[in-house]
């Protein structure tokens, strides 16, 4: 089956569990009208439904290669790539002094999720291209704002982001790229990049790269790196594409899933480079590409989910053994179950995106820290959701989920990447129990607040349903006590299961406002996720608690044990 | 790193926790002695470390595939192949009188492992031949048990497994593939039948297909079946190979994974068969191949779970990034919960074996219903460990483990089609709480009985291991009780969580043994297990719980809900 944009749960979410409301009565994003908003969401869905969701078995069957030392892109990923910037969906919340249309930030993540849905490896080239238009906005010159982002607002040119290296993968400070400066206030960068997604693009004039490295004077570690513009072609002084750079495309991978996304190994000898920020303090900018990068693979998972989901059902209505197997109380465990967690952490990533336009709308910091809070949960969440969903789409095709035609299989491997890329999932769960909690547990515990007090509202109307979430987020509130006490080995070996259990009070909360909101299967959905999937908190709140010792107790070879 | 066999393991398994001895102390399998036992787990071990585990790239890279009507598989598939039949690896358990070494089967299952850790594509091949010799041992003439075994057991041919029908997969009553009845007492047999693996070899010098069909008079349902072996060439009276028989190759399936499998659409016209067993009574035959072979799926996934791991583990020891990787706590969680559910699939499959075995010795009825209730929780735990351990050994590796050339994503694709094939994990579930219960619970009730006074038994040594699983024995032997008194739609809309919390409990079960045998590393391993993965029974023990009401109460459209 086709995949169909998700046009209706996400403005039911915009409207009723995460309201837009809140965000377009404040002066800058007035704009965001519920017309306004509902024509955008129709309008991308569309898009994604006709003109993106054809190319994406295309993607996987015609992987992007490399033909001469350039990029060659699956068939049809420049019309993709046209329609996307065509539409102006690069620049949906970009400022529109430089092109963009300036709406709310969860807009565009709603609108990602739906072209993610429709085509996950043509999503990725616009999806690092908005990290660097919020990149540049926030730490570049006026010069190099007024020459990139209207190139890249406008989809001509694509972003990349150029972080690892081969001995320097989630340890960035051990980069070796150098950066020299020049005579005439440029700088001249050597190194080798790899994992550099859209890398290289045949269906974008120009691709700039911004690239980490270090300056002779720069400190070790991540203090000393620094930030720098690299484009493939550099602009000339009609803002057009001039002389080669001198940097390369050493080899595209060979992967997993994404195959129409070209992953490149990229080669940097002596190229010319603009400073982005300051001297020596290139992390900050590249932390402000990288949280909005998190938030948006986060809705990667979630889309990938939804179209899994969507084939998987249609197949389960479809497909008779002793009766069409949705009907069979397994098959239609898995589909619920799906459903619930889907709903879950599509509400997650949006109650992300609201906090940061609040956050730019009024520039409270409460708005800030709940946003920094929610990006490792959405983060994480949403790509776990990713793969468990298309882990059941392909159980709940039985054998044809295997066999490759189907494309059940495609989301399974397409989407493993996500909790991979754009810093671990390990590494959320660290930035959450140590970075995001070093404020004492005061978002924590406010969220958990808000959800108790969720709880206190729909208890008279859904008892059932209320206490469960309000006993969960109990223990969520013991756990995240204990973890606040507890030494920071303990803390990281209770990160990943600590971040599992409060992602799921929250997706209890948003169901359980859903469930209020909405007509009877939105209740019956909740129940699932309240009766079936809020329970695991009790496993990962142990395991949460159990501390470093046990796992330092085990020699190191032990793990191989059977060798 | 390549992978070694788990010798050592399987060896600590046999000798402390699942013990071989009482199967070495009946008439039966007296042979069977601990320097019996010893030499052949070290020589499979070896074989499998030095032989078949080079093989296992080749087979992704290098898919086996159709070549004028016939299969061409993975280049050194033919020197693997060549390797288990001088060994005599296909018969260590088979009738000694057709060639069989007589062992216990116990051992084979153990090899079979260590066979599918190496190269899982190519165990295929003697895996469904072995179930082949089950079946003909146990149901064939003399004049066909006498004619095919020895070839099958030498492994000079090779045995598949035809059930299933674009139509018929779990429903394999609705086959449409007919049989007549010739003059000279054979059959002729027509029809098509998917996803056949190994269905053609050029590693075997003959094929002989075990094919379900209906005889003209053969009833409705499974009740009318009739089981036919159909050999591709027929065997003259030198029983060699001889005339071809009328049957092809239609296609070669392009899969997800164990790309060197050849997985056949078959098409039988005419084709000659002889009857194995009696008329309409096919299916009690192709059980018996079936049972054995999901015992042999459930080791295939903690063969792959093996494999994956010790690359994971070797990986993280040698991965720099801020300190050995290996040393950071969220990456040593993942390989510690990892090695503790390899240890806890695998001994679950051998005491699985063990029952087969002391089934065999003893005729004893007990015994033959502990295998039979074991054998869907060590397929369904055996390959869900196989596909969680493969998946965190992807997670690992990070952005490496999605890049092909490093073998992680290998064993992930090629380990996910064992939770679907010889009868979905959720097929499994539902045998578990129906059929393997129609005893009113007794198997059940009696392994709790066997955890608890395991737990007692423990409680002086290890109070705070054994008191967890006292507790969680007695929380599913509850769980137990309320599934025995529910309607039959609540009992499999709560199967598959129910399933994995008796598995856990009988993981735990075995942990705390091999606690109390083993050295330091043995009760650090069970402690991971007990503390970290036990407590996730409370999760699915309210979601075995949940009953089928909620699931109803969601319409059948709201699963495509974002449609």
């Amino acid at each position: 089956m086709a995949y169909r944009a998700p046009v209706e749960d996400i403005a039911f979410i915009l409207d009723s569990v995460v309201p837009l409301s809140g965000i377009a009565a404040t002066e800058r994003f007035a704009e965001a009208t519920p017309d306004t908003v509902s024509a955008i969401l129709t309008e991308a869905g569309r898009m994604a439904t006709e003109v993106l969701a054809p190319l994406n078995r295309n993607g996987d069957l015609t992987p992007a290669r490399l033909e001469n030392g350039a990029v060659r892109s699956s068939p049809g990923f420049d019309t993709g790539m046209a329609a996307l910037a065509e539409g102006g969906w690069i620049g949906l919340s970009a400022d529109p002094e430089y092109g963009g249309a300036g709406l709310p930030h969860t807009l565009n993540v709603a609108v990602g999720e739906m072209i993610g849905g429709a085509c996950l490896a043509l999503q990725l080239n616009p999806l690092l291209t908005q990290g660097q238009i919020e990149a540049l906005q926030h730490h570049a010159s006026d010069e190099l704002r007024a020459l990139y982002l209207p190139k890249l607002i406008s989809g001509e040119w694509n972003g990349t982001m150029n972080l690892t290296e081969p001995q320097a993968g989630s340890d960035v400070g051990a980069l070796t790229t150098r950066a020299e400066r020049s005579d005439d206030g440029t700088y001249r960068v050597t190194g080798q990049k790899i994992f550099i997604t859209w890398g290289d693009s045949d269906v974008n004039e120009n691709t700039c790269h911004l690239v980490l490295a270090r300056l002779p004077d720069g400190g070790k570690g991540t203090r000393g790196i620094s930030l720098f513009m690299v484009p493939k072609y550099i602009p000339d002084e009609n803002a057009k594409p001039g002389v080669a750079n001198s940097l390369k495309v050493v080899s595209v991978e060979h992967k997993m899933g994404i195959h129409g996304s070209p992953t490149c190994v990229m080669s940097f000898e002596a190229a010319q480079g603009w400073l982005v920020g300051e001297e020596h303090k290139g992390m900050a900018a590249m932390f402000t590409m990288m949280n909005a990068a998190r938030l948006a693979v986060g809705m990667q998972g979630v889309a990938v989910a939804e179209a899994a989901l969507q084939q998987a059902a249609a197949y389960a209505a479809e497909r008779v053994q002793m009766g069409a197997i949705i009907t069979h109380p397994d098959v239609r465990r898995m589909l619920a179950v799906s459903r619930a967690e889907v709903f879950a952490a599509r509400a997650i990533g949006l109650a992300c995106a609201q906090a940061l336009d609040m956050a730019t709308a009024t520039g409270d910091e409460t708005w800030s820290a709940r946003a920094a809070f929610l990006t490792p949960i959405a983060k994480s969440y949403g790509t776990d959701t990713g793969c468990r969903v298309a882990d059941a789409g392909v159980q709940v095709h039985g054998g044809m989920g295997f066999i490759e035609e189907t494309g059940a299989a495609q989301y399974l491997r397409d989407v493993r990447i996500t909790p991979i890329y754009e810093g671990t999932n390990g590494i959320q769960a660290i930035d959450l129990v140590l970075r995001k909690m070093m404020d004492g547990g005061e978002m924590a515990l406010a969220l958990l607040d808000e959800v108790a007090a969720g709880a206190d509202a729909a208890a008279p109307a859904l008892p059932d349903l209320a206490t469960p979430v309000a006993e969960a987020a109990q223990a969520l509130r013991a756990a995240t006590q204990s973890l606040l006490a507890a030494s920071q080995p303990d803390r990281l070996a209770g990160a990943t299961p600590y971040l599992a259990a409060f992602a799921r009070v929250l997706g209890a909360h948003f169901h359980l406002i859903a469930a209020q909101k909405g007509a009877g299967a939105r209740e019956a959905l909740a129940r699932i996720y309240i009766t079936r999937i809020l329970p695991r908190n009790a496993g990962d709140l142990a395991e949460a608690a159990a501390g470093i010792d046990q796992l330092t107790a085990i020699p190191d070879d032990a793990f191989g044990l059977g060798a």
